[in-house]
Protein backbone atom coordinates (compact mmCIF):
# COMPACT_ATOMS: atom_id res chain seq x y z
CA UNK A 1 0.00 0.00 0.00
CA UNK A 2 1.23 3.81 -0.68
CA UNK A 3 0.70 6.14 2.19
CA UNK A 4 0.96 9.78 1.84
CA UNK A 5 2.79 11.70 4.48
CA UNK A 6 3.07 15.58 5.67
CA UNK A 7 6.10 16.29 8.04
CA UNK A 8 5.88 18.94 9.92
CA UNK A 9 9.37 20.64 11.03
CA UNK A 10 9.23 23.84 13.17
CA UNK A 11 12.03 25.24 15.46
CA UNK A 12 11.99 24.48 18.85
CA UNK A 13 10.41 27.25 21.55
CA UNK A 14 13.17 29.20 22.36
CA UNK A 15 15.19 28.95 19.74
CA UNK A 16 15.82 32.03 17.20
CA UNK A 17 13.65 31.91 14.03
CA UNK A 18 14.72 34.55 11.71
CA UNK A 19 12.30 33.80 9.19
CA UNK A 20 9.88 34.38 11.67
CA UNK A 21 10.66 37.56 12.84
CA UNK A 22 11.24 38.94 9.42
CA UNK A 23 7.38 37.88 8.78
CA UNK A 24 6.37 39.81 11.42
CA UNK A 25 8.47 42.87 10.68
CA UNK A 26 7.00 42.93 7.76
CA UNK A 27 3.04 42.89 8.41
CA UNK A 28 3.14 46.52 9.31
CA UNK A 29 3.96 47.14 5.27
CA UNK A 30 0.90 45.34 4.60
CA UNK A 31 -1.50 47.18 7.23
CA UNK A 32 -2.09 43.85 8.80
CA UNK A 33 -2.15 43.83 12.95
CA UNK A 34 -2.84 41.28 15.38
CA UNK A 35 -0.64 39.44 14.38
CA UNK A 36 2.29 37.36 16.66
CA UNK A 37 4.24 34.41 17.51
CA UNK A 38 4.85 33.65 13.63
CA UNK A 39 7.03 30.54 13.49
CA UNK A 40 8.07 29.27 10.20
CA UNK A 41 8.96 25.88 9.53
CA UNK A 42 9.14 23.53 6.84
CA UNK A 43 6.66 20.94 5.36
CA UNK A 44 7.32 17.97 3.74
CA UNK A 45 5.12 15.95 1.82
CA UNK A 46 5.75 12.30 0.80
CA UNK A 47 4.60 8.90 -0.63
CA UNK A 48 6.13 5.71 1.43
CA UNK A 49 5.51 2.24 0.24
CA UNK A 50 5.29 -0.35 2.34
CA UNK A 51 3.12 -3.63 3.80
CA UNK A 52 1.04 -1.21 5.96
CA UNK A 53 0.49 1.88 7.60
CA UNK A 54 2.41 1.69 10.63
CA UNK A 55 5.23 0.27 8.89
CA UNK A 56 5.13 3.35 6.67
CA UNK A 57 5.13 5.63 9.74
CA UNK A 58 7.96 4.14 11.02
CA UNK A 59 10.21 4.64 7.49
CA UNK A 60 8.81 8.45 7.84
CA UNK A 61 9.41 8.83 11.40
CA UNK A 62 13.13 7.19 10.79
CA UNK A 63 13.34 9.42 7.44
CA UNK A 64 12.08 12.67 9.85
CA UNK A 65 14.83 12.69 12.84
CA UNK A 66 17.48 11.72 10.69
CA UNK A 67 17.23 13.44 7.47
CA UNK A 68 14.30 16.28 7.87
CA UNK A 69 14.89 18.20 11.12
CA UNK A 70 17.78 18.59 12.96
CA UNK A 71 16.63 17.38 16.60
CA UNK A 72 18.92 20.28 18.68
CA UNK A 73 17.48 23.17 17.29
CA UNK A 74 13.66 21.47 15.77
CA UNK A 75 11.04 19.45 16.59
CA UNK A 76 8.47 17.62 14.28
CA UNK A 77 5.08 15.81 13.97
CA UNK A 78 4.00 13.43 11.24
CA UNK A 79 0.49 13.79 9.91
CA UNK A 80 -1.11 11.19 7.76
CA UNK A 81 -2.62 12.30 4.36
CA UNK A 82 -5.81 11.65 3.13
CA UNK A 83 -4.54 9.38 0.02
CA UNK A 84 -3.91 6.28 1.67
CA UNK A 85 -4.60 3.59 -0.73
CA UNK A 86 -4.43 -0.21 -1.63
CA UNK A 87 -2.80 -1.00 -5.03
CA UNK A 88 -3.16 -4.18 -6.29
CA UNK A 89 -0.27 -5.48 -7.25
CA UNK A 90 2.40 -2.85 -5.76
CA UNK A 91 2.34 -4.23 -2.02
CA UNK B 1 -9.82 35.89 20.81
CA UNK B 2 -6.74 34.70 19.63
CA UNK B 3 -6.48 31.77 17.07
CA UNK B 4 -3.34 29.53 16.36
CA UNK B 5 -2.92 29.17 12.74
CA UNK B 6 -0.58 26.56 10.28
CA UNK B 7 0.09 27.98 6.57
CA UNK B 8 1.15 25.05 4.38
CA UNK B 9 2.80 26.28 1.53
CA UNK B 10 3.72 24.25 -1.33
CA UNK B 11 5.18 23.36 -4.21
CA UNK B 12 2.52 23.26 -7.17
CA UNK B 13 2.41 20.17 -9.28
CA UNK B 14 4.65 20.18 -12.11
CA UNK B 15 6.73 22.62 -10.63
CA UNK B 16 10.73 21.64 -10.30
CA UNK B 17 11.21 21.14 -6.38
CA UNK B 18 15.25 21.05 -5.97
CA UNK B 19 14.95 20.59 -2.25
CA UNK B 20 12.52 17.18 -2.68
CA UNK B 21 15.12 16.06 -5.25
CA UNK B 22 17.83 16.43 -2.94
CA UNK B 23 15.81 14.65 -0.02
CA UNK B 24 15.12 11.66 -2.29
CA UNK B 25 18.42 11.45 -3.45
CA UNK B 26 19.91 11.40 -0.22
CA UNK B 27 17.41 8.15 0.77
CA UNK B 28 20.21 5.48 -0.54
CA UNK B 29 22.64 6.53 1.54
CA UNK B 30 20.12 6.05 4.41
CA UNK B 31 19.47 2.33 3.45
CA UNK B 32 15.32 3.86 2.93
CA UNK B 33 13.64 2.35 0.47
CA UNK B 34 9.78 2.76 -0.62
CA UNK B 35 9.99 6.73 -0.42
CA UNK B 36 8.78 8.99 -3.59
CA UNK B 37 7.02 12.20 -4.70
CA UNK B 38 8.60 13.90 -2.11
CA UNK B 39 8.07 17.54 -1.63
CA UNK B 40 9.16 20.30 0.04
CA UNK B 41 7.22 23.47 1.55
CA UNK B 42 6.81 25.12 4.33
CA UNK B 43 4.83 25.41 7.46
CA UNK B 44 4.16 28.78 9.09
CA UNK B 45 2.63 28.66 12.33
CA UNK B 46 1.30 32.19 13.89
CA UNK B 47 -1.24 33.66 16.44
CA UNK B 48 -4.52 36.13 14.76
CA UNK B 49 -6.14 38.06 17.32
CA UNK B 50 -9.61 38.96 16.20
CA UNK B 51 -13.46 39.51 16.84
CA UNK B 52 -14.26 36.13 15.72
CA UNK B 53 -12.39 33.01 13.88
CA UNK B 54 -13.85 33.90 10.46
CA UNK B 55 -12.45 37.54 10.69
CA UNK B 56 -9.04 36.03 12.20
CA UNK B 57 -9.33 33.29 9.19
CA UNK B 58 -9.74 36.22 6.50
CA UNK B 59 -6.66 37.57 8.37
CA UNK B 60 -4.54 34.89 7.76
CA UNK B 61 -5.57 34.02 4.02
CA UNK B 62 -4.52 37.42 3.37
CA UNK B 63 -1.01 37.27 4.58
CA UNK B 64 -0.67 33.77 3.19
CA UNK B 65 -1.31 34.93 -0.65
CA UNK B 66 0.16 38.34 -0.41
CA UNK B 67 3.20 37.75 1.48
CA UNK B 68 3.63 33.66 2.77
CA UNK B 69 3.75 32.02 -0.77
CA UNK B 70 4.17 33.17 -4.29
CA UNK B 71 1.31 32.51 -5.74
CA UNK B 72 2.60 31.79 -9.53
CA UNK B 73 4.43 28.73 -8.22
CA UNK B 74 3.04 27.59 -4.99
CA UNK B 75 -0.06 26.75 -3.36
CA UNK B 76 -1.24 26.82 -0.38
CA UNK B 77 -3.72 26.21 2.50
CA UNK B 78 -4.83 27.07 6.06
CA UNK B 79 -5.36 25.02 8.83
CA UNK B 80 -6.88 26.17 12.85
CA UNK B 81 -4.34 24.49 15.56
CA UNK B 82 -6.50 23.10 18.55
CA UNK B 83 -4.96 26.44 20.62
CA UNK B 84 -8.00 28.60 20.18
CA UNK B 85 -8.90 30.54 22.88
CA UNK B 86 -10.94 33.30 23.93
CA UNK B 87 -9.24 35.56 26.67
CA UNK B 88 -10.96 37.88 28.69
CA UNK B 89 -10.08 41.79 28.13
CA UNK B 90 -8.06 41.22 24.68
CA UNK B 91 -10.80 41.05 22.47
Amino acid sequence: MDVRFAVNVRPKDGILDPQGRAVEGSLGHLGIAGVSAVRVGRRIELTVMADSESAARAVVERLASELLSNPLIESFDVEVLGGSSSLVGTA
